[in-house]
């Protein structure tokens, strides 16, 4: 059966194996005789993939045990307003440094829920480079500082920790958590909505430092509360269990890949290759400061934007499908997460390099 | 492949057919050469799926176009807090009828938000009868009446809708809906996890008249805001999408086996039937006044609880799973929902008959 090249940012491609796992037992799982969608998350055979899953998730990012992995809804929206809700009070402070539209919108939430103070915005330069940290307008007395590891729409990543805060660090690690390495000392707080590196939507992971539970106010729905979420497992109600389960046969493809030091390898060989073929083009730009230039979303534009609509729909043609660059943005953009294999990207290279020379 | 008879509650079985055609086309669905857990939630072929699993929900139920449908992450439990911040401020009442747990774990999230005020209960009488609706507490200022319209711990359904209140009536249907039909006219809101007789896990369905709107705290989450969630045909972010597809594929289903009407007919049939073998022998005992005994949560005892593990053991290796009741009530429990064919009932009263012949 014919699978193409899926550059979705989001939900995105998953290995095929996973599916083809997923597919094979999807009536029948583990001898249960149930689909693992109808088995009850309170059962011995699902609290055991609860608990492998927990502990290869653990394992590949290295999670020091004064941290807790919970397994939530809602997406990073919710987190958006459940970080504030668990960290700080209504009348406390919190940093954000808006380097995309997702850092803005957590920003924008936020100050629905505490004094937020923007600490430093990429938005003068239309979201094309970090603000150097060393000018980061922060606060005295801000509970956490809020970033964006990788702005999907913009393609800007922290390829480094800014070192220069007292408070905590919450990251909205969406799409970028497993693709690489992550000292998870540096921050208070991870959390990642499951639909780039993890696995389909629906589970939304949360990495929380213990010392950080127990604050939540009063008025924290119980679903997004981290201390109870934290204390039942993530199963103070029932979960998203089949997100869940294919989330953790992701986990497995990437140990058996070889963890996250594998993923980095690939991953930063494929974006190394793609922008090379981009600034070796006098056909093809894309804006972002190289020194934080994404890995995972490659957005560019054609020099001639009237060949858009051509090439979106040759490429969709040549098995390449959903290069379409956000509706904020215009132009292209190919995300290229984990389970995008190498061979997809050799492939868009090719195709791009054939149009411009047809087109260009 | 050997299917067993599944009576959990939820995460709860589902049509065989269902699972099957998620098989089929788990790795290419629509001939989009991607998995449906892989697609972008704003491309044409999911708009289309959420446009057409809404529409069959609301025809299924006969929804007014006053009613907006929602499908949102987080669980019912989620709704216990989304309910009193989208409906209410923190100085208004509401009213609760607690007739079980679930209706107990409302309550009491919403003592978080507002002023709570259980206007009547059953757990005097060990949650085994509804209180007559002419002797609740009802308060003058009520935002809305809160109700659980079917109790899968304790087994007791309201089989009529309360004609008491002025208020708005907002109900938990996580375990009734779709089982029959429903007045939604009677309603403010109604709500359902979907883990039940919609889908798998990961989807809750909010029905929300289109007067209650527009009054959400500043403080309520985006992601369950009713009035954002609406305007973004539930796409405010990254929907749930998988199980939005599963329950869309259940909604068909439904709507092939003849409707809720249809649904109505068997589940009376299998409950009248599963509660006439209990009521008719001297072995198993169902304490719950027949007027609101539940069509979805069957529980009962055996006179000799020494027999309990027995029970389970020869009932699981006859294929008839999950009949463990309640840790909170002990005992077993049948959970009987759309999705649980009448020839499992039959097997489950042959099986009850035989064994307390044996051991009886």
């Amino acid at each position: 059966m014919e699978r193409i090249y899926n550059f979705s940012p989001g939900p995105a491609t998953l290995p095929t194996c996973v599916l083809e796992q997923a597919r094979d037992e999807l009536l029948n799982w583990r001898a249960t005789g149930m689909s693992v969608m109808e088995v009850s998350h309170r059962g011995k055979e699902f609290v055991e993939l609860a608990e492998r899953a927990t502990a290869t998730f653990r394992q590949l990012l290295d999670i020091p045990d004064n941290y807790r992995v919970l397994f939530l809804q809602g997406g990073a929206t919710m987190q958006f307003a459940a970080l504030p809700l668990n960290l700080a009070g209504p009348d406390d402070a919190a940093d954000y440094v808006t380097t995309g539209n997702w850092g803005v919108k957590a920003f924008g939430e936020a100050q629905r829920y505490l004094r937020a103070n923007e600490a430093a915005s990429g938005r003068d330069g239309n979201f094309r480079r970090i603000p150097d940290p060393g000018t980061w307008r922060l606060s005295d007395d801000a509970c956490y500082l809020h970033l964006v590891s990788n702005e999907t729409v913009v393609g800007v990543e922290f390829h480094e920790v800014p070192d220069v805060s007292e408070a905590p660090i919450a990251a909205d690690m969406s799409s970028t958590l497993l693709s690489r390495p992550v000292d998870v000392n540096r921050y208070g707080v991870i959390y990642a909505g499951a639909q780039k590196n993890i696995g389909p939507p629906g589970v939304t992971v949360v990495i929380v430092r213990d010392d950080l539970l127990g604050r939540a106010r009063p008025e924290t729905p119980t679903v997004v509360n981290y201390r109870v979420m934290s204390d039942t497992d993530s199963m103070s109600n029932t979960p998203p269990t089949f997100s869940w389960y294919v989330s953790g046969l992701v986990f497995e493809w990437i140990r058996e890949q070889g963890g996250l030091a594998a993923m980095a390898e690939r991953n930063r060989r494929k974006a190394t290759r793609l922008y090379a073929a981009i600034d070796g083009s006098d056909f093809y730009d894309n804006p972002v400061d190289p020194a934080c230039r994404s890995w995972m979303n490659v957005p560019f534009t054609l020099a001639d934007t009237n060949l858009d609509a051509v090439f979106l729909k040759e490429s969709a043609g040549a098995g390449l499908a959903n290069l379409k660059g956000h509706r904020l943005v215009g132009g292209m953009r190919a995300s290229i997460y984990n389970a995008l294999p190498e061979a997809g990207v050799d492939a868009l290279i090719a195709f791009m390099s054939d149009f411009e020379a047809r087109h260009g």
